[in-house]
Order: C-alpha cells, then structure tokens, then sequence
C-alpha cells in the first residue's frame, strides 16, 4: 500500500511485481500469491495498474471510510496522538476523549470536550465508536479495555505496557516503544560482542 | 523478560519453562530452546531462578546498562517521548534535543537546552550519543538519519513515515501508528465481511 501511494505521487500508472517486491523488501513471487488471494489483479507482461491496485486495497484493508475513535487517556502521550495529523488524513476521527482526572474533564480539545470514565459506555454507543485507543497508567488499561468492548468496540491500539485480556475477537495493536528500544540495545550490543 | 518481571513483583522465586511459555503464548521447548542459545540455564525438575535468569537476560538484551539518546524534533510526539516515564526508568537516558524550528531552539527542556541541527554532528561526537529517537516529518527524516548515522550512531527509533536508508549494521526499528490502525481495521474489516 505505502510503495503504491509512492508510486502514485512519482507518477507511475502501472508497476510490475518485481518492482512492488523489490520497494517492500520481498519477491515477485510472493507479491503475486499475497495479491492472489484477494482476486486477480494485473495482466501479465503489463504489470498492476497502480490507480486501480491502490483503490482495491484500501477496500480490502478497510481504510477506503471513516473509523470513528475515542482517546482514552488525555495525559502528555494522548495529548500528542489528538494532535497526530496523520491520523485524521487516513480516516480515523476522533469523535470522543475520556480522562479520569477531574481538572481535564470538561476542558475543550477541538470540538471535543473532555469526558469522565463514568460516560464511557453511553459515548461509545450514542456516538457509534469502533476503535479506541487507549494511553492510560498500566492500572487502568484492563479495566478501560473491559468496559470499552463490553460497550462495543471492536479494536483497541494499546500504548500501555501490559498484555490486555480481551474476547478473541477484538484485535489489540500494542505499540510498545521501550521493547522497542530494547530490540535496538539487543541488537547492538549483539554486533559488539560478535565482532572481532 | 517482561514474564520475568512480572513474577519478580509477585515473588516468584523459580519458574517452570512451562509457566514462562504460558506467560509468553509459546511452548516450553520453544522456551528451552531460546534460552539454551545463550548457555545453560535453570535446573531439570527445579525450574529457572527467576532473578538470576532476568539478570542474565538484562545483560544479553544490553539494557543492564544506561544508553544515551538524542531526541531530533521537539514537536508535539517529541515532546510527549521526552516526558515518556518508561524510558529513564529503563535506563534510556537523554542527553541531547534538535529542532530546526528558530523559536524553539534555546528553550530549556529538563536539564537540556534545544539545539539547532547544525550542531548534530558535534553534539553526537561529544555527548556519545548511542541512539536516535527520530520525531521529524518524512521530508526531513532520511537527511538527518544519514547525518547521525555519519556521526556514528549506532541504532535509530523512527518515528518518520517513511522507511530509513541506512547501513546495514545500524538498526532501525520503525513506530508506524496510521499502519498499527490500519492492521485494526483490516482485521475488524475481514471479520465482518466472512460472518454470516
């Protein structure tokens, strides 16, 4: 999807899979399977036509609408990813943030006014939310998730660092950046002691 | 790791492979397996010490130690990473802030004063700065990466949607929010479109 987006802003109208592989780090072979389960896409010798391919694929990811989002959490990370512009641009709208610290609740973000935990599950049912994100304290995020999907939701990106108990069928993104750190240390300190 | 902390605070003194998978979603042979690459742990029918072996684990992942970091761009993610609690905790410590923004370079963060890019290069030599947490727009990202990297820094957290050229030997762990949604919606989108 992101080599297609490319390719549309270079000015590409059509790509072969070799190019779409080599841009994603894969091969051609495999471009094709993984597009061949969707459908069948691109003549042979002509290539995918990049407009058409590009279009198909948001369909298939479900990014070709509106994702309709709660923060939950309005501390200095929440702040931020209210502020993230790429998210709107892509679809997902912030249409409600909770926080459980009376002073924040009330305060105007956007058009949005800050909400108690208390409101939780009637904002996500009168206002149709799907997704949640939720940046609170590790204490607070079982409890937050739990309420959120007995609401309704359907997917949770999760900046606290605990592992969330939820139905199999609400799919958690965890976005853990000190494992991610780690995974650099590791990575490094693993170079350093194997080099002579 | 984390597993392994998580009993600590419970007071676990030994844990069986077999705990440590089910804390971990894997199988014990796969857990005997891992650790075996990095000698010889634990005691047949006794199980890990599970401070020694989270010890042993701190050294192997490299985080027994403090990494020092440069934050480049201090605008609104930056800012909420430089307050991230985790990270200090984890022994991520900043040493240095960039900003090419005229009228937030001089502004004092912390202990650190903002400073302009023109001084990457010098301040990376003299602070031994180790990691770059990269919080720049995509236009800017690939320039400053090349130029930290020039100045022998040895891994890069990038927050930039785009994905780095570096050398090989410089490991770059990329933090895409849009695509961890976009996984969500993908997923909730599947589901939807296979149930009855």
């Amino acid at each position: 999807m992101r080599s297609l987006e490319d390719l549309e802003r270079e000015g590409g109208e059509t790509v072969s899979s070799e190019e779409l592989a080599s841009r994603g780090h894969t091969t051609a072979a495999q471009v094709r399977k993984d597009l061949s389960h969707f459908g069948s896409f691109g003549k042979r010798g002509l290539g995918y036509r990049v407009e058409e391919l590009r279009e198909r694929l948001r369909q298939i990811l479900g990014v070709d609408r509106v994702w309709r989002v709660a923060l939950i959490g309005a501390g200095r990370i929440g702040s931020a990813l209210f502020e993230y512009p790429a998210f709107e641009s892509r679809g997902y709208e912030y249409v409600a943030v909770v926080d459980s610290d009376p002073a924040k609740v009330g305060n105007v973000w956007g058009e949005l006014r800050i909400r108690s935990p208390d409101e939780l599950e009637s904002l996500i049912g009168d206002l149709g939310v799907e997704l949640v994100i939720l940046a609170v304290p590790a204490h607070a995020a079982q409890e937050m998730a739990e309420r959120a999907v007995g609401a309704g939701i359907k997917g949770i990106l999760n900046f606290a660092p605990i592992r969330l108990k939820v139905p199999p069928d609400v799919p958690v993104e965890d976005v853990n950046l000190v494992m991610q750190l780690e995974a650099l240390s590791f990575l490094i300190t693993q170079r350093g002691s194997s080099s002579p």
